[in-house]
C-alpha cells in the first residue's frame, strides 16, 4: 500500500499520524544520555522510534528500559549490538556466543525486532583473514536457533573497510549477504549503515539483491578529515558527501518498508543540547532524505 | 624459466646476482631524502630497484635523476605519481590531464614503465560519486595515446575505501579492473598496494582476473592504531594483520613477475635512519614475503 504525502509535516510534529515518516533515533547520537532522558527526547522532538544500545539498556535495567520505552509509545527499531564473533581462542569464542544469546534475549524483551551484528576483526596477533571470517560464520549459526525462538533477526552489519583489522571482518553489503544467505530471512538479514557502505562501487547492486534481506537502515555523514578516532568522525546528514536521497531510493527499491535510524559518532554532536541534536537530525533527515515532493515513501 | 634459490642470500648482499629477488624501493619509504641519497641508500643496501616520486624528481631534475639511476645500475620500477583526474570544473580537470600528460613523459624519460595513478576523491562540494567516476573513465581514456606514445603502463591504482572521498573513487581491485579493461592491457594495468587491498573479500577472484593487468605491485602493513593523519598509518611488513605471504602467492600465481615495492608512509619510519630502515626492509620482505625454502619465484 502507498501511502506517501506530498505535505510537509508540521515542524513541531514533524511525523504526525503520517506512518510514512519512519524515522528512528539511534541512541548512539545521543549518547550521553540514558534511556529514561533519551525517550523523553525523542517524545518532545516527535520523532516515534529509537534504537538502543545494551551498556544503556543494562543500565537503565531492560525491564525498564522496555516499559520506559512502551509507555512512550516509542518502537524500538533495533538492539546495538551484538557480534564479536572472532576470538583468539576457543573459551573466548564460547563466551562470545554467550553473550549474543543474552543480546538476543534482551532485544526480545524490548521488542526489538533486530539485533545489529559488528562481526569482529582478526584476532590480535593473527594474520589469518579467512580463518575470523569463518569463525562469524561458525558464530551466527550457533545463534540462529536463539533468533528464531525469540523471533528476533540478526542483522549482519557490514562494517567500513577501515574497521576490518580490529572490529568487523564483514566488509561489504554482498560479503554479508553471502553470509546471511546461509540461513532463513527471518532469522539472518543485512544492517545498511550508510557511512559503511557508501564507497562500494557495488553497493546498488548489492542492495537490489538483498530485498528482503534488509532488516535495518542507518545514516550518518563521511565527514572530512577523520578525526584522530576514526570511530567518530561521523557528521550529520548533509555534512559530507554521501548521496543520501540516492541510497534512500535503492534501499526503497529493494522493498525496505522499516525504519530509518540516524546513528552519529561525534564528539561534537555528543557535547550538543540533546534538544538540539533531535532538531538537527529532523531537519536533515527532511532535507536530504525524505523531502516533501520526493514521493513513494511506504509505511 | 624457473630460477628459484632456496639457498638465502647474503646478508650484506641480500640480492647478489640471483634474479628471482625483485625487491624495489619506493622513495616514499624514506621520503626525506634526495634522489640522489635514495639511490646512494640502494646501492649500499644492495636493492636494485627503486620507485620514484615526482616531487623529488623535479627537485633533482628529470634528466640528472634519470643519470644517477642509470650510474648507479638500479632500475626504475615505477613513477608515483598521476592521477587526481576529478574536479569540479572543466578547466581542472583539463589541467589535470595536461599534467599526467607531463607525468608520463617524466616516467619515460626516467626509464619507469609504470605510473601509478591515484584517480581523485569526490571533489569538494560534490555528493555525486558516479560522476566523479566517469571523470576518471574520461580522464585515462583521454591519456592512453601519450601512455602507448611513450610506452609508459598507466597503474590504475584502487585506494582504501577510508581514501574515497578525497583522494580515490576506485577503491577495489575488482572495481580498477573494470576500468582498465576498457583500454589494452600495454597502455593500462593495475596496481595492487597490499595496504589498500588486503580487506578485500574478493581480493584473491581480483587478483587471479587481473592476471596480466597487474603492472605493480606494493607492500606495506595495516597497523592500529590508525593515525590522526590516516595517510601516515602504514607499517614495515610483519608489524601488522597482513598475510602478504598469501598475497604474494596470489600474485606470482597471476603470473606477475615484476618488482616488488616497498612503499610506507610512516612518520616514525621517516625519522629513523635509511640504512636501518633499508635494513627493515629488507629483512622483513625476507621473513614475511620472499622467505628461503619458499620456492617458486622467477626471474
Amino acid at each position: 500500500m502507498t501511502s506517501s504525502s506530498d505535505q510537509p509535516q508540521g515542524a513541531d510534529q514533524p511525523q504526525g499520524a503520517d506512518p510514512s515518516w519512519r524515522l528512528s533515533l539511534n541512541q548512539a547520537t545521543i549518547k550521553r544520555l540514558s534511556v529514561e532522558q533519551a525517550v523523553q527526547c525523542c517524545v518532545q522532538a516527535g520523532v516515534r522510534g529509537i534504537g538502543l544500545w545494551r551498556d544503556s539498556v543494562d543500565e537503565a535495567g531492560a525491564g525498564r528500559a522496555a516499559r520506559l520505552v512502551r509507555e512512550a509509545g516509542l518502537t524500538v527499531t533495533s538492539l546495538c549490538r551484538g557480534g564479536f564473533l572472532t576470538a583468539a581462542t576457543a573459551a573466548e569464542r564460547t563466551a562470545a556466543v554467550a553473550d549474543n544469546r543474552r543480546a538476543i534475549e534482551q532485544a526480545a524483551r524490548l521488542g526489538a525486532p533486530v539485533l545489529a551484528l559488528v562481526c569482529g576483526g582478526v584476532p590480535p596477533g593473527s594474520r589469518d583473514l579467512a580463518g575470523a571470517r569463518a569463525m562469524v560464520a561458525d558464530g551466527i549459526a550457533e545463534l540462529v536457533a536463539d533468533a528464531a525462538a525469540h523471533r528476533v533477526c540478526l542483522a549482519i552489519e557490514p562494517l567500513h573497510p577501515m574497521f576490518c583489522a580490529d572490529r568487523s571482518v564483514v566488509s561489504t553489503l554482498g560479503q554479508a549477504l553471502d553470509l546471511a544467505e546461509r540461513f532463513s530471512a527471518e532469522q539472518v538479514g543485512v544492517m545498511v549503515d550508510a557511512y559503511h557502505v557508501w564507497w562500494d562501487p557495488d553497493l546498488e547492486a548489492a542492495i537490489s539483491r538483498a530485498g528482503p534481506r534488509i532488516c535495518g537502515f542507518q545514516l550518518s555523514d563521511w565527514v572530512l578529515p577523520l578525526p584522530a578516532d576514526v570511530l567518530l568522525g561521523r557528521g550529520h546528514i548533509g555534512t559530507g558527501c554521501i548521496d543520501f536521497r540516492r541510497l534512500d531510493a535503492a534501499v526503497r527499491a529493494a522493498h525496505y518498508r522499516g525504519w530509518t535510524e540516524v546513528e552519529i559518532f561525534n564528539e561534537g554532536v555528543w557535547a550538543a543540547p540533546a534538544a538540539q541534536t533531535l532538531r538537527t537530525v529532523i531537519d536533515s533527515y527532511r532535507e536530504h532524505v525524505a523531502s516533501p515532493g520526493r514521493g513513494g515513501e511506504q509505511g
